[in-house]
């Protein structure tokens, strides 16, 4: 049986990869085989590509530069890890995907959507999540979290964005949730790890019960 | 004044890089400031996605992914070296462009041309070159000058194609000047290095001419 591609969105410090880790054991003890994986990234050439995309570096980085290499990487993964693992029935969660493109590139940087549309259609127009927990919450919450959370090495590329940055990238998640609430679930983030977890494992309960 | 932007193609073994090399000496003999490039690379970030493009790699390499890296290249290649030279006056000989791309992704792989006038749109809709330089010669003529060169290390992603691959490349090429007789000259380059550099001068000589 086909397995399900489930996918985790949300800002910084929304608590995206705790949530992802909870949601997989929660997975496995359900007898489901479970692949963690995440974007930009996610097999070898891939994440060599979301090194390049997250370093500050001396030559700045065109906006086209940014959102090719996104599907490139998107590319690799897909045909690499995803579709693999899907085909043989496991259930692929993925930190960040497709959405987080419209999010970050088209929201905060302003990049054309149809460009996204067009790229999103050329790399993977047959494929999309099952479904996609938007875990939501204030961009000042988000951004006082993730300093806390920072360790050695500073912010990449996308943290030392601007407070407005996020607060575009948070209404572009929220308005393609907005425009697909079948798909995309808006999980309230701001509550304790263990709620949030709860709340996730009850859209992972619906979509198990559909497919047994 | 603006500069030029003149761009080298052909296939294996051609001699684009020792004719490259030979145009920007004639063009500094008269004080024609030259900045000599490649693609895929001419920049640190587009060297390093270079690499991986030719690279041959435990992990396969979907065609979606190549070319969406080649123009990801491309993107901060322009950006950050081709723009500014000719801004600045500066005549850019560059080893390759979109054309090579038409005929490796696109004739060589048989990827949609439609996705490459897509991507080629985004990334330089305002930009092609002013002059493009094919250097055609038979592939098996080609294919043996190049295995000749080939020092150690052994042939990369692409040196490491077929022969019928290589015909489709050409023949892409040809078609492309066919279809663009003003911008691209096809000189032959089956005689001897001295006369195809005196082949390429000529078509200097009337840009020169032309810009001064």
């Amino acid at each position: 049986m086909r397995g399900r591609f489930i996918t985790f969105e949300g800002g910084e410090g929304a608590g995206k990869s705790t949530q992802v880790a909870r949601a997989a054991e929660w997975l496995r003890a359900r007898s489901v085989e479970v692949v963690l994986t995440r974007e930009p990234g996610g097999t070898p050439r891939a994440e060599r590509l979301r090194a390049i995309l997250l370093e500050r570096d001396a030559e700045p980085m065109p906006q086209s530069c940014e959102l090719l290499l996104m599907f490139a990487a998107r590319a690799t993964h897909l045909e690499n890890l995803v579709r693999p693992a899907i085909a043989r029935g496991a259930w692929v969660l993925c930190d960040r995907f497709t959405d987080a493109t419209y999010a970050y590139q088209g929201g905060g940087r302003g990049l054309d959507v149809r460009e996204i549309d067009a790229l999103a259609g050329m790399v993977h127009a047959d494929l999309w999540p099952d479904v996609t927990l938007l875990l939501d919450l204030p961009v000042d919450l988000g951004l006082a979290r993730a300093a806390s959370r920072n360790g050695t090495g500073g912010p990449d590329r996308f943290e030392s964005e601007q407070h407005a940055f996020f607060e575009r990238v948070r209404a572009a998640y929220l308005g393609r949730a907005q425009a697909e609430p079948a798909r995309i679930r808006v999980i309230d983030a701001t509550s304790a790890v263990d709620d949030v977890a709860r709340d996730v494992e009850a859209v992972l309960a619906n979509v198990l019960e559909a497919s047994r």
